[in-house]
């Protein structure tokens, strides 16, 4: 339990001259933590299929372009997981697809993408390097409709959609390879994210981006529902900083734990504050469309004590702040993501 | 709650003149469980894909080979699912393997047969027939090393090997197939079941038929640990009553139930009752080997009170009686199995 009072920077020290593989690294959690990998002086792999139902977005690697390898290849492939995995201290284990709404019509990429994807990182570090770290993005939305706020990791998980299943099963895979076979392992289960290089082009993956981009667009956000469903945000420096943190510190491995925000917000207060930050847009409460309505889970928010406890990380950007500088990011770039 | 106290002959007229599918009918649970629809009065379509690693065998349906339809095929096959179901009352989601050991050896085998399959079948009930009930065989593996004993419902799962998680996702994908589309689903979560037309030629599906062969042989069994560990056990009849219970009792639909024995006993003790059964044999108690001792969960027997109060279902066929009937079966059709 020590660990938990050294400074973070200190244990960031632990990625210098280490070579990380960062799969699923040109989407948005993957981009974001290659950049910060490449800061904190590693050397980094990043591997990416490029599907066009995820996020990937060479420019969200334009900061670093120069210093990292980007690989084109499905983490499906075993032979060239295999290839990518030896010397690797860490693993990050991120690629995967995100939306709720296309893993029910899609269901089987879902299951290869979220499930058979990140069990075949774990066999080529099984065959070739089982001294990795392997850190998996876990979901909070494999808990399903929680019976009791917060949501803590003893609670049962009952997921609504494929995609809950999906990842349940890929983080399940992580627990069992370090029993199996003492690979460090762990998960993080992930609530709703936001910021720079998210995936802005259309509401399927996750609604806060496609609401901040009709907020800069000026148009009419649709809230479904009464807006009154508290969920919480993360601000992705510090998802990022929570990665690297699950990835240098031994009281995590082998487990997994929620991520959470400073505190929940309704809907309806996340796109009040969005459009203070955007200074444009306007926002109305519709019905849910039937599709949508058959999967939702109401108000939903974790606490993340469990990983505080163990590593000390806590988030640090408030959700406004995060706004204000997501905004500011899209403003500036909007080219690359519109 | 009323149905469980109408007697199970009642409900199970249910079947007559049905049609219903079981997939991995040509398997131990699948052809049990076929040749007592066809008395039911069931028109029944096996399907199976006589996959090697698994136990199929065509002697299995031999009493009732000219009274149902038998279909080569594999249930990850999308486009045969989606022209079986149309039309069934029930599927008996059951193909899959069964090998916790091999699962670890050929993790995506088991993904594909034990989540990607039950996910193909629920996919083709949802496109082509919502109306069919579809009964999952979940796994009592799917706990893992329990940390409560007896195992209830309401326990983490914690998987220990590939084969659990694989069978906890397919489970899951019931329960959101339920929830989402309203589809009529259920799993059973089986435990260690004996009984004839199990698979006996090796040990890799689980020990207890390997048990019952080296016992009938006169051979030495060998028990892994100190044979304390406490199981609990079911005859096939049981299992076979229980999901044709689960197929006709509407307070089960979208929900997963523990199957379990009558009362928990040791192996040790399992062996010296199978050894008085076939009146042959001998054991031994030796170390665990490495690759099994990674996966093995110690004492586990699980519950069945939630299902009992669902739907009346216990368990009537003591380790006793349901091992002198398995024993004589083998020995009456040895040349089948050995």
């Amino acid at each position: 339990m020590e660990s938990r009072h050294i400074p973070l920077a200190t244990g960031m020290d632990h990625y210098r001259g280490k070579k990380v593989l960062v799969t699923g690294g040109l989407g948005f959690i993957g981009s974001n933590l290659a950049i910060e990998l490449v800061k904190l002086g590693a050397n980094v792999v990043v591997a990416d299929n490029l599907d066009p139902a995820g996020g990937a977005n060479y420019f969200n690697l334009d900061p670093v372009r120069n210093d990292l390898e980007i690989v084109e290849g499905d983490s499906t492939d075993l032979a060239l997981m295999e290839r990518l995995v030896p010397g690797c201290s860490h693993v990050f284990n991120l690629a995967g697809r995100v939306s709720h709404i296309e893993s029910m019509q899609d269901p089987f990429s879902d299951l290869r993408m979220n499930a058979t994807g990140p069990l075949t990182v774990l066999e080529a570090c099984r065959k070739q390097n089982r001294e990795a770290c392997v850190v998996y993005a876990g979901t909070r939305q494999s808990y399903g409709k929680p019976d009791i706020l917060p949501v803590v990791e003893n609670l049962l998980l009952k997921p609504v959609d494929v995609n809950g299943v999906s990842k349940m099963a890929g983080e399940a895979f992580h627990m069992v390879y370090h029993k199996a076979y003492g690979m460090p392992t762990v998960s993080l289960r992930m609530v709703n994210t936001f910021g720079p290089r998210q995936l802005v082009k259309h509401a399927r993956q996750g609604f806060i981006g496609w609401f901040i981009r009709q907020s800069i667009d000026g148009e009419e956000i649709q809230i479904y529902g009464d807006g009154q469903q508290f969920r919480g945000f993360n601000y992705i420096d510090d998802v990022v900083t929570a990665l690297l943190t699950a990835g240098c510190n031994n009281n995590v491995i082998g487990d997994y734990f929620n991520l959470g925000g400073m505190q929940p917000v309704t809907l309806e207060v996340l796109v009040q504050t969005l459009l203070r930050a955007a200074g444009t847009g306007s926002y109305r409460l519709v019905p849910f469309p039937e599709e949508r309505k058959s999967i939702d889970i109401g108000s939903a928010f974790s606490s993340f004590m469990k990983f505080n406890f163990a590593t000390g990380w806590k988030p640090t950007t408030s959700l406004e702040d995060g706004l204000v500088k997501t905004v500011e990011y899209y403003k500036r770039h909007k080219t690359h993501y519109w």
